[in-house]
């Protein structure tokens, strides 16, 4: 997992930016079905703070697991996953689908947006929820919970392969999220996965262009072979 | 079920659209209550995509299920039912509350509006939100997920009693749906459910009235007789 | 429980309308975990109709349980229960996480609003909801349905201990609520719970201002001891 | 309900250990399924301590709920309920599929056995199991939990409608049970339930005895019709 | 999936009774582990009927999906999936872990063992159990309960891949199941999947003898290298 | 947590032995509600594998997490807290009720053996359950599934506190377990819960003798006040 230790090039960058303003989830998960890569999706029940969120960059992973009991150093390996983001990254924080723990907040939110990271994906509860949209800071979560994590939930890992939202995401994957949800790219794949979604995205221009115009759906699949 | 071949009359399409401006699903459901046809609202997963969404329609079933492999042709009763779309029709799609797939989309939507369809019920996921919402159709589903249903999910029939948002639906069946939820009302019932919804709701003024006058619930219910 | 019988005086008001506009859950369950009281918060499913909606005040507690028949008087105890609500309190109605019954709606609101009540927790279902809205009576709920009680659930008692949202709420203790959730106060709490917090909330809003300017979350942390 | 009231005629008894005898609830609930009523089928979590248990009776309804603290009398409506049980009856305890509490145990079994009752369905837990299987009274629950009921459920009610393990039972009903499971038939289609079971029972063995000789299904389905 | 059209040649039977009685769930679903072939082992909900139940065969896989209403040919391809059984294959009956209905009973099993079918494994409910028990016929189920497929479940196709109990099964696939649980096989990796679950058995069997002679972990481990 | 580094002493032992033989988990739950210590009932999902199991031990406590990657030494503070085990101690392994993984099996009952453990409680699932059987060692557990651990979970701690079953379980808590289910006694209430629960146990005696011979529960409580 090379990438996650280099900064990012002002050509991935651009990469990213590009996706956000040309490309979605939807037809790059269908890229990823073309190329034989399903379940990438992260489940329904992420979603953005901000209806309006849309991000894309490389996966940060860090694990949390429940707790029962305050630890000597609580924040110790949340601090240093926090500090480790780089521009261009998205925390994506696995936590085996807590509604016990509030792992994600305002600070760190502060935090993310000082060290450069254009998001955070959370398959728990997040907090502080009116405080991190005014940072304007994009956040996916599966809900909401006012609690601290100090004796609830500890940081145990991060930059190593996890479960988030149902998907394996390791270290360096690109993640995309907008309003239909997060999905991520094996970093190897990126480059067929936005080729193909650029030709797909056009071709469903055409279709939908004849749907409006009041065709039959026989007969806009029969020409353009896309649903 | 003689009703789905036929095309709706204006007359039905009247009251449609009385329904929409006078009426609402709270009072429809109590109005079922007391004809002793309880059980007909759909389960609180069911959510409109838009808050403002009001509609009521006749039931088009589209029974869907979970497939793990790609037929040979997977799209071919699905554009059968979407083609057989009549205006005034609602298109309530069964899929077993399946968080696999997300068997709506944009392109539906579209061919949908194109039929003359009212709006769509789907109990499962559905995915291109954003633009649905400018197209304005109307769309109450369960979640969000950006996934395509080639090997998903299937269409396996259309026109046949379905559950859905665990209410048995039958085709003709007139569907109300608002911010409140769905209901499902038997088509032989609908005269008099409306009759009663319409009588309830001049009750409810009434007690509403004095109660904001700082009246008390126990002498309002002994005038009223509702709550 | 003495609380709940005697109405709350000026200065008790006060302190809700200083929480109201001074402090806010994620602090005050910080506090709450200060002083060893942990597992106050309700579950996340509880989230507000209006997500503007900010409130505090003693609880008033309603027990229901789902049914499965009209009984002879189905509304006696909830009549009984929403008039006994004085100024300063909060409806909390405890249903057992159920998904079956919305035993809270426009009426009960407008009730509310009538007897002084500053808001409603529900952990089951509402009905109603733009109506409610409209009225700007501030109410927490676990979902949406247009169901009626009446043979679906009934009110068997209120000014008892309930467990709503997870957490055991007894009569008088001080619920507060805004966008990150809703939490319950112990009585003999309130005092030391909101000192802590204020403490709290001075020391976040000086580690925030550093991590905005760019500093480390080790930095911050060492300095401040809070994340 | 007028048959709750008055004792079990030695008529009703010998139908009963006919049922046990000769008939089962696979077959009954074909019957059912002829008859039009389906869904008296309790939930597959409703299991028999023993799995050798079988047992026919009239149900005697009995409503909990789940509490969260100690009333006054917490046993008075479950002692009025055990001790109006009749020869030939059986306990059927609707906890709302509780998981918290144990309403049924050791003494409640012995009771049970001292009014003549003929068996037991829980959809909650129980305690006390091996106990209980030591009195050979036949009881079907949904799990088993060392704890008391005292604080943590209340009997509520009995003899009214209840739903036990997904079924509506009204008093009076014919609860069969087995190691198939627990159907519930209305008391005013027994006689016919069993008249179509004894038809459709014979019918089986005869298919039952082709395919065992090497049949092929589709030879013995349209020869007898059955499956 | 050219294998399940031909008879299982006399050198598979071989092998399928070699596992039988040499090997098991367990060691195999390491072998699968080794060749990084994870995700084969059926969720914990499926538990064989009869405790001493093992068996290995080729998967005849069978699709069901929830339906309610009755078709014209309920049973028309649930006849066709049996009567193609052959000798040495294992049904897999892939029901979308339905707690609705029971695809499998007595005359199923029947039919089955007619065919030579070495066992089945459902991923919903059965019925007729104590009849299934009387066959010796090895059934791995979800649960148990005494309804009728009719009107509640439909086979929508076989031999195709299905998902069952939470694994990709596709036809061929070597289905192994006993106390612990049922794993599935990839038709192509069966040969060194026997071959690595062979040696690790040998393995076990040198490390349990040191534990049991009252060894330390660390040192049995250091020494094995299993666990 | 003192005890936890102490070996047992003989007394203790003898402690164990006495309620083993002579108390069982229902009346020591009657007797920590007596206390005021409720909830300390594992969940019912926890069942003995051997339906004759019974236990009693001081808890050793070890914390797992799901993962998804095979760590460098994955066995490590499994093999610590494993050889850490003393003679009367119980292995309490919380797992976040995982359906993932299958921490306990086989090698570590032997081991668990070797070291005099009286028993185990994992709130997730097991394997190698005949075999486990066969060596006639105690194992409750939440379901049963052919999986080893590396890759699919870690034991992150041990001797600290834990959630197990729906309990929070401290190192030195004394673990009681029968087919009833487990309960967990904080080590400081130990000595009067034990003298608690002797007295209820005989007054049980008491009522349960006049129920056999048909005495009413009414009149039953009124003179001995246990249900």
């Amino acid at each position: 997992m090379p990438l996650n230790d280099s900064p990012v090039l002002p050509a991935e960058l651009e990469l990213f930016q590009h996706i956000e303003s040309s490309l979605y989830t939807a037809v790059l998960s269908d890229a990823l079905d073309e190329l034989g890569i399903r379940d990438r999706a992260m489940r329904e029940r992420l979603r953005p703070l901000d209806p309006d969120s849309v991000f894309a960059g490389r996966a940060r992973t860090i694990l949390c697991m429940d707790v029962h009991y305050i630890a000597k150093e609580p924040y110790r390996k949340e601090i240093e996953a926090l500090d480790s983001l780089l521009p261009g990254e998205v925390a994506v924080v696995a936590t085996g689908n807590s509604t016990r723990n509030a792992p994600w907040g305002e600070l760190l939110s502060t935090a993310a947006v000082a060290r450069g990271a254009r998001g955070a994906v959370v398959d728990g509860l997040v907090r502080d929820v009116k405080k991190i949209l005014a940072l304007r800071f994009p956040v996916f979560a599966a809900g909401v919970k006012p609690v601290d994590s100090r004796g609830r939930g500890e940081v145990v890992d991060y930059n190593v392969p996890v479960e988030c939202g149902g998907v394996l995401v390791s270290p360096g994957d690109l993640i995309v999220a907008d309003f239909d949800g997060v999905i991520s790219i094996p970093s190897n794949a990126v480059e067929e996965v936005v080729r193909l979604a650029t030709v797909k995205a056009t071709r469903e221009n055409s279709s939908r262009a004849e749907l409006m115009k009041g065709a039959y759906l026989r007969d806009v699949y029969a020409k353009y072979g896309v649903l």
